[in-house]
C-alpha cells in the first residue's frame, strides 16, 4: 500500500503513540484533581502546552486545546466577530477557497448580519495581499485566509497579509491545519492573531488540536462548562491526545526543512511525470505549494472512478477534501480557482508521507497514466473531445 | 495508591487501550476516503455506533459522537433551545444542581432571553417529578435534568420526567456522563429524548463522548465544518478514541448489575464507618445514588485540606466537581442541598472503582477518620463549636 493521501489525515508517528499510552497508563489523573496525581496530569499538559507554544513563537497562555482544526476554526472566528459586533464592527474578509470549517462558520455569521467579502484566489491558487488591503473596509473586524490550501496545497502569502492586517488593526486568523508541523510557522514572524490546528494531520492523534490566540485577544467559549483552559474551552482536558500531539510537533519540528526538501524532490518528480500525460493540468501554483502536496486535473475522466481504480493498485489518493467526499458537487477549490465544472471533476490529490520511495513514485506516475488512459477509453466527453465535438479546455 | 476519585476520571481499561492501539496503527484512514482503507476506519466507526447505540436502546443514527459530555451537553441544549425559538418557545425547565455544560450554557440562553426555571433538588438531592410538572409551562421546550449527579450521586427520577415531558410535548435531555456505563440506562424505557455521555468516565479515553438525539429531533451543530456525522458535528471523527469508548462500554454493559452491587456494598460500608465521625453527614440520599458515590460534609474542617492529607496516604478523592476545583467557592450542588457555605467547604468526594479491596475500604474509613480529627484539632471553627460560642449544625 503506497498512501498517498496525508493531507486526509496522517499515521500517528510511533513516538505518538508510545506518548498517548504511557499517559493513558501511568497519568490518567483528572488535571483539575488536586492530590498529586492529579497535578502530575496538569504537568503534563502544561508541559504540552509549552512545547507547542515554543514550537509556534507562541507564549504558552496563547494555546487553547480543541477537539481539533473545525473546533479552533470556529472558535476564532466566532469570538472575532463577537468582539467585532460589540464595536459595530460587522464586515469579514476570507477567500473562496477556505475550508468549510470557515466557509460554513461564515456562512452562519452572514445569518447573523455580517457582511463577508471573499477574494480572489487567482488561477495559481493564490490570493494577493494588496487585494485583501482593498477588501478591508472601517468595519472589518477580520481577516481569515487559510496558511495553505487543503487540497491544492498553495502556499498564501501570510506574513505579508498579516502584516496588512497589523497595519490596518485588524484581527488575522489562519486556518493552518496543512502547514503546522510541514512547513515553518512561527506566530510572530508571520504577524498572526489567531490560527488552527489539527494534530491528526502532523502524525498525531485524531480528535485534538490546538487554537493560538494572541495574547489581549478576548476569546469567547464555544463550548460552556467547567473552567478548563481558563474558561475558554470546558471539557477534562484529553491530556493522553495532547501530549501526543505535542510528541508529534517535537518530532517534526526540528527536521521540517529537511523533510520539506525531500518531499519537495519526490512532489516535483511526480508533477513532472504526470505531466506528461496529455490534456492535464497542475491545479495551484506548480512551486508554492506544500512540498507534500500534487493536484491535477485530467480531462475526460471522474475523479471518483480514478480513485478507485488508484485503489486498486495499491494506491490511497483522493479527488479532493475528505470532509466533502460524500458529496457530488466538485470541489468548491477547484471552482474558485477557475475549472470548469467538467474539468474539476476529474480531479487528483496525492499528498505523500516521508515514507514514500522513487520506486513508489514511479509507480504511481505510471499506475495514473494507465489508470486515466484507460478510464478515457470508454468516456463518451473524452470521445466527443477527441472527435473534436467538444474543444479541449487543458 | 487507592483512587477514590472515579467520578472525576478512570482509569481506561484494557480492552479499550488495546481497541485504541489497534485502530491506530491499522485503521488509521479518514473515514470520509473512498478508498477501501478509509472505508475500513468508517466500518469501526459505524460499527462503534451500532453497538452504543444498542446498548441504550438507540437506533445508531440517533447517536452522534462529541469529543466529549460538556459539547454533547452544550449542543443538546442550544439544539433543542432553537427549536423551541423557532415556535415562540423560551421557556426551559432544570435544577440548580446540574452540572456547568448546563448551567452555563443555560446562562448563555438566558442572555438570549430564554427564561429558565430552576426545580429544587431539595435535601436527599432529588428533584420531584409533579414539581417538574408543575414547572412546565405552555412555552416550555425542554426539560433537563441530570441523570446521577456528578458530586453527590443522587439518582434522578428518569423515567418518570421524562413520561411527564412525553405527556407534555416538552423535549427531555438528560446529561447521563455519571450514570453510562454504571447503571442501566436505556432511552427508550427511560422516556430520554436527548442524552450526553462521555468515554472517560466508564474506562473509556478522554476527549471522546456522544450524545443521543431521538429521531425527528433535528440537531443544530455547535462546530460547523465538513459533513461528518450527517452534517451535525464538523471535524474527521476521532476513529480509535470512538472505537475504544463502545469497547469500554460493551466491556462494563454485559456485568452492569453485578458491578453495581459490587460497589454498593464497599459503597455502604463507606457510609456506615465514616458516620461514625461526630458533626458529619451524608451529602444525597443514601441509598439512591450511584453504587461508586460517597459523599460528606464534616464539620469544622477545609475540604482542601483533607484531600491534601489523604493524598499523603496514598488516597485520591475530591471535594466535589473536579471542573471547579480551581474557584474557591463551595459547590452549587451542596448549596442547591440546603448545606450552609462553612459546611459545604468541608465535603469529601469518594467515588470507588472496581478495584478496590475491603482493606481499602477499611483504610480509607481509618484514614479519614484521622485526619478530620487532626485538623479539627486546629481549626478555629472546631474550637468556637466545642466551646459552645457556635452551634453545631450537623
Amino acid at each position: 500500500m503506497i498512501y498517498a493521501d496525508n493531507a486526509a489525515t496522517t499515521k500517528m508517528s510511533e513516538t505518538a503513540v508510545k506518548t498517548m499510552v504511557s499517559v493513558i497508563n501511568d497519568d490518567y489523573g483528572n488535571p483539575s484533581s488536586l492530590y498529586g496525581f492529579g497535578q502530575r496530569a496538569k504537568e503534563v499538559l502544561e508541559s504540552a502546552r509549552d512545547d507547542i507554544a515554543g514550537i509556534i513563537g507562541a507564549d504558552p497562555r496563547e494555546i487553547i486545546f480543541t477537539s481539533g482544526g473545525s473546533e479552533a476554526d470556529n472558535q476564532a472566528i466566532l469570538s472575532a466577530a463577537q468582539l467585532g459586533k460589540k464595536n459595530g464592527k460587522m464586515h469579514i474578509v476570507s477567500s473562496a477557497f477556505e475550508h468549510h470549517a470557515v466557509l460554513h462558520t461564515l456562512d452562519k455569521l452572514k445569518k447573523e448580519g455580517f457582511d463577508i467579502t471573499l477574494v480572489d484566489v487567482h488561477e495559481n491558487g493564490l490570493v494577493i495581499p494588496t487585494e485583501i488591503e482593498k477588501a478591508i473596509r472601517k468595519d472589518t473586524c477580520l481577516v481569515t485566509i487559510m496558511f495553505a490550501n487543503n487540497e491544492i496545497g498553495t502556499i498564501q502569502p501570510i506574513r505579508e497579509i498579516g502584516r496588512i492586517c497589523r497595519d490596518k488593526k485588524v484581527l488575522f486568523h489562519t486556518d493552518a491545519v496543512q502547514a503546522i508541523g510541514h512547513i515553518p510557522v512561527n506566530v510572530n514572524d508571520d504577524n498572526i492573531d489567531l490560527l488552527s490546528a489539527s494534530a491528526h494531520k502532523f502524525h498525531g492523534p485524531k480528535g485534538v488540536g490546538f487554537l493560538y490566540a494572541k495574547k489581549g485577544i478576548k476569546l469567547s467559549s464555544l463550548i460552556a462548562g467547567g473552567a478548563q483552559e481558563r474558561g475558554l474551552r470546558a471539557g477534562t482536558e484529553n491530556v493522553p491526545g495532547i501530549a501526543a500531539m505535542a510528541a508529534a510537533l517535537k518530532e517534526a519540528a526540528p527536521r521540517i526543512n529537511e523533510t520539506a526538501a525531500y518531499l519537495a524532490k519526490k512532489r516535483d518528480r511526480l508533477i513532472a511525470g504526470l505531466k506528461e500525460i496529455p490534456h492535464c493540468a497542475v491545479n495551484g501554483d506548480e512551486k508554492n505549494r506544500l512540498p507534500s502536496n500534487v493536484n491535477f486535473c485530467f480531462e475526460g475522466i471522474e475523479g471518483e472512478s480514478l480513485l478507485l481504480l488508484l485503489d486498486d493498485k495499491g494506491i490511497q489518493a483522493s479527488s479532493g477534501s475528505a470532509c466533502t467526499s460524500g458529496s457530488l458537487d466538485p470541489s468548491h477549490v477547484l471552482l474558485a480557482i477557475g475549472r470548469v465544472h467538467d474539468v474539476a471533476h476529474g480531479s487528483l490529490r496525492l499528498s505523500i508521507g516521508e515514507d514514500i520511495s522513487d520506486e513508489d513514485v514511479e509507480y504511481i506516475i505510471s499506475s495514473v497514466k494507465e489508470v486515466v488512459t484507460y478510464l478515457r477509453s470508454f468516456s463518451p466527453i473524452w470521445r466527443d473531445l477527441e472527435a473534436g465535438l467538444k474543444e479541449h479546455i487543458l
